[in-house]
């Protein structure tokens, strides 16, 4: 239970943190001052998962992101069970965190939850690909970095940090940056509309990066040489 | 003595260079440039913790915040007197660094002490309640680093540290961001009006945000599995 | 062939997240809001260069440039073959990272692969000088944190990264920073026009300041005091 | 004499690349956009010094800078032929580094070698007192990180690297940040005038702030407990 609940806290942070500083900086792509919003929230979310790491790594892995404990049962290191269970609290953290977020920007004069939808001139097929790309880089990142022989020790959380700071510069421009689908429900059913009818992208986006990322790294660390 | 003074020492520097790159960079809610302004601000305050974590670090534990001495109290971490003689110091500390702050804007034609205030529309209720969460997540993380068994070992200072950059990104549009009473009173007291006269929010606020990592953490860390 | 696999996936990573960074936030030098663009477009450059040593490091000593391969074979760390196949597949890499980049932002209404060229004003005898001056200042860092006995152990992917953040602050403002033959190649194949006629410049420079460095570091490695 | 030129190496990019990006972002308190310049310099000078600190600590301690070389000096670490001969040996590496920015800025339509001056609307007393407060809060976190005992081993090189981004956070406004004679002394040689007319700020400054610092450390360093 113990882990379980690490990924319920750590995902409220996440979500809590993330999705709070892009609201506080006003990061969407109508913003004029595009770029310094962008480092901004993407040094939020990516510096979320390091506190994290290092804050509850040693009782649950730190997956808080159901995208990533897809490749983690895909690549046969978490049992189908322990899997369900770090997706469902994984949800029910994001909530908790979506919805501190609205209590606080109901008293302080601030708008929305930092839902993901469509940026401005990404269709509906280039947002799909964003998704399934960077999220496919970013658990690339976390099973390579975790890995029992090769990896990173304890520079891991550091480097899985960093890679998802990288992944929102790279993706915000094209929905905010999802590549974790419970970062994206809480604050897609809080807001409605564009943001709702567009959440199945990241939900499928996300699962098939990952999917597809388990599948490279099973092909390439089966390799003797 | 010797771990009194380090504290001492270490919220001197926190001040200095905190609220001395919030004053340089004009950062409120009131400059159109806000994003960028926020995160220099934000690795300013973050870095300086680091910086001390790994210069005084082994000598005091480097609080250097009465809100994280009091999540260490209630934690069973620190004795009774030792908090109590942290706290003094650390408020001692504050001030020198005010002062020394003051002394430069005096000389340079800059204005102001970095005084933690509700920022634009955010209500008095708000400015609390972000002080309260955002403690809260960043005392989390202190507690869940520093953990003898499951924790951080090295990295706890890194990761410390960069927790209060985001921590800052997020939380600087609604208060400034105290999260720590010490780095509140000193340029209150300076800047006297509304900084003064609602100084009581940043005392209150993170001690009640440390007061609630304290039990959510004691309550995670007693469960066996 | 696993360590060929893994440069060709470095590469792709590294072109795929930097360059993309270089679109989302339109970094140029005509962009008024420049500074910001290069902090950002400066940390997705490094930090992909962070993720891929602690991902694929412990397989290939994550090269994914091939200056870098040049600079090791002139030290004699990795022989003539290898060099051969690993510059082979960082080219392969690359061009895979464009070809995604490209059914992006086709699908996204942006413009562009994130092409080198001479910047506003820019000679081109001042764009091959920073080209080649910043190359051997980042190979300089890759020879003295990686050697074997005064090298930076573990921390030695963190320092290369954050020293490609670097060359990016300075460099992006000459030539968009190449410093890095495979990343120049592909993108100015789909850009074509000036990216394509001044390409030679991104070839030759990387390659001339990664044998300075090689030159420089072995002088100075010989040394006994 | 290995030592020695580890130490003009280091000077030289420190100086390339720090004084290299504030020409290349145009970072002066004369530009509207002064925040974002200010953390692309910052990171600049600081991950400058994580580079070399990881590529040539191992050689000489990388110093880089006189100030720190006279605390070391006035804290018993280093022996007074060497000091001198570090100091000597920054110097030449800073006009080295210079002499290359010069040569690329001429050929490129960049103005200046990023030398220290009082910004808009500080004083003369105001430039002293900041470089005598931000140099003492440097070199502190230089002896507290590398003292034998206590210091933050491997860590350190990290931690007085970003200690050198806050320090330019807080101090860029003030002057541009010094806190380094040798990085001062060649961009006032080559810009002349009003830099040059100001350089002894940067080079008492400094120094006084370095001999705070060592006091200080000593009587702290002395105390039983």
């Amino acid at each position: 239970m113990k882990k379980y609940i690490a990924e319920m806290l750590g995902t409220m942070v996440l979500v809590l943190m993330g999705c709070g500083t892009a609201v506080s900086l006003s990061c969407t792509s109508a913003n004029p001052d595009l770029a310094s919003t962008v480092v901004g929230t993407a040094l939020a979310f990516g510096l979320a998962v390091v506190a994290m790491a290092y804050a509850i790594g040693g009782i649950s892995g730190c997956h808080i992101n159901p995208a990533i404990t897809l490749g983690c049962l895909l690549s046969g290191r978490i049992s189908g069970k322990d899997a369900g269970m770090y997706m469902l609290f994984q949800v029910i953290g994001a909530f908790i965190g979506s919805t501190i977020l609205w209590v606080l920007t109901s008293n302080s004069g601030l708008v929305g939850t930092g839902a993901n939808a469509c940026q401005e001139g990404v269709s509906v097929t280039g947002a799909l690909l964003a998704e399934i790309v960077f999220t496919f880089v970013f658990v690339l990142v976390v099973l390579g970095t975790t890995d029992a022989k090769k990896g990173a020790g304890n520079f891991a959380g550091l480097a899985i940090g960093l890679s998802l700071v990288l992944v929102h510069l790279a993706c915000i421009r094209y929905t905010g940056t999802s590549v974790n689908p419970a970062r994206s429900i809480a604050p897609a059913i809080f807001q409605g509309g564009e943001a709702l009818s567009q959440l199945w992208i990241f939900i499928v986006g996300p699962f098939i990066g990952a999917a597809l990322s388990a599948g490279v790294w099973k092909v390439f660390a089966d390799k003797q040489n």
